[in-house]
C-alpha cells in the first residue's frame, strides 16, 4: 500500500476509563512528517433487540458528550478480553433486562476514523426471554419500544440521529 | 427532564488541532457525582455525489485511526464559523474536484455520543460539474466511483465499514 502512515513517534497525552489520547508523528508518503491526534477506545457492541411481536427496543438516556438525551439502540463498551457476542448478552441484560436465545452478527463500523478507532460490532438479537435487570446504580436509562417503520419515520424526521442506530436498523431492515 | 447531568467542574486536558479533550465532573439524578472523559470536535460534513450516470463517488484514504485504508464518501470538518453546506462544497471541490449545481441536506448524525460531540450533516450532491481540485499537499486520496447496487453489496460483504457512508448510502435511496 502506497499511502501507509508510518509511526515515527507516539506521546500518549491521556489515559482515563473510557478513552487514551495519543499524539502520533506519522512520515507521508511525501517523506514530511504530520501529527495526528488519535482517541483510543476500548470498541463497543450494539444490539438491535426484536421481540416476538415485531417491536424494536431501544434506551433513551442523556449523553453529557452531546449535553442531550439519545435515543439509541442498546450498546456498550467492551470489557477487556470480552467477545462481542457475549458483550452484546451482558448489555442487552444490563440496559433492558433481556437475555436472547438467537444472537445474530449484522457488521461492524467504524464511527470516527477520522480521529477514534472506535469500532462497534452490531448484532440483531432475537427471540427475547425477559431476565433480571441487572443494571449499574449510576445508569439512569428509559426503555421503550417501536415497531420498523414508526423507526424509519425517526430516522427521516431527525428523532434519530445516532449513526450506529440508523446502521444497524437500515442494514437489518433494508439490505 | 429528569435525567439531565448537570456540570459542576470541566478540567480541559487537551486542547489540539482537530479534538480537545475535556474531563467534566457532573452532578448524576440521584445526586451522586461522576466524571465523563469528552472529546470535542469541530463538527464535520459527508457528501454523497451521484454523478448523471447514477454513479456514487468515494474516497480510499488512509486512516491513522484505525491504522487502515478506508473507503469512505468525501467528508472533512467544519472550519470555524462555517456553513455545513459551504462546508459540503468545499470539501467536494478539494477531495474528488466537483462542484455540485444540487445539493440537497440529508441529515445530521451522531457518530460517537458516549465520549465525543461529533456531529456529521450529511448532503448529497447532484449535477456534478468537473472543476479544479485544489487538495492539501498532504493528502492522500483515492478517488472510485460504484452504482449503488455495488455499494449495497459491500456494504453487506463488509467492504464499507465507515458509519457516515453507511448512512448517506441507505437514508438517501432506502428510506
Amino acid at each position: 500500500m502506497d499511502i501507509w502512515e508510518k509511526t515515527i513517534k507516539n506521546i500518549n497525552i491521556y489515559s482515563g476509563k473510557v478513552v487514551k489520547l495519543d499524539i502520533e508523528t506519522v512520515l507521508l508518503p511525501n517523506n514530511k512528517t504530520a501529527d495526528r491526534e488519535i482517541v483510543r477506545h476500548p470498541g463497543a457492541v450494539a444490539i438491535l433487540p426484536i421481540d416476538n411481536l415485531g417491536y424494536i427496543y431501544f434506551v433513551k438516556q442523556f449523553r453529557k458528550a452531546i449535553d442531550n438525551e439519545l435515543l439509541e439502540i442498546p450498546a456498550g463498551k467492551i470489557e477487556h478480553g470480552e467477545d462481542p457476542s457475549q458483550c452484546a448478552l451482558r448489555e442487552l441484560q444490563e440496559e433492558i433486562g433481556y437475555t436472547s436465545n438467537k444472537l445474530t452478527y449484522i457488521t461492524k463500523i467504524y464511527t470516527s476514523p477520522g480521529f477514534a478507532d472506535e469500532k462497534i460490532y452490531i448484532f440483531k438479537a432475537e427471540e427475547l426471554v425477559k431476565s433480571e435487570r441487572i443494571k449499574d446504580d449510576d445508569e439512569f436509562i428509559n426503555i421503550c419500544r417501536f415497531k420498523p417503520g414508526e423507526a424509519f419515520e425517526m430516522i427521516k424526521n431527525g428523532t434519530i440521529t445516532d449513526a450506529k442506530t440508523i446502521v444497524a436498523l437500515l442494514s437489518t431492515f433494508k439490505l
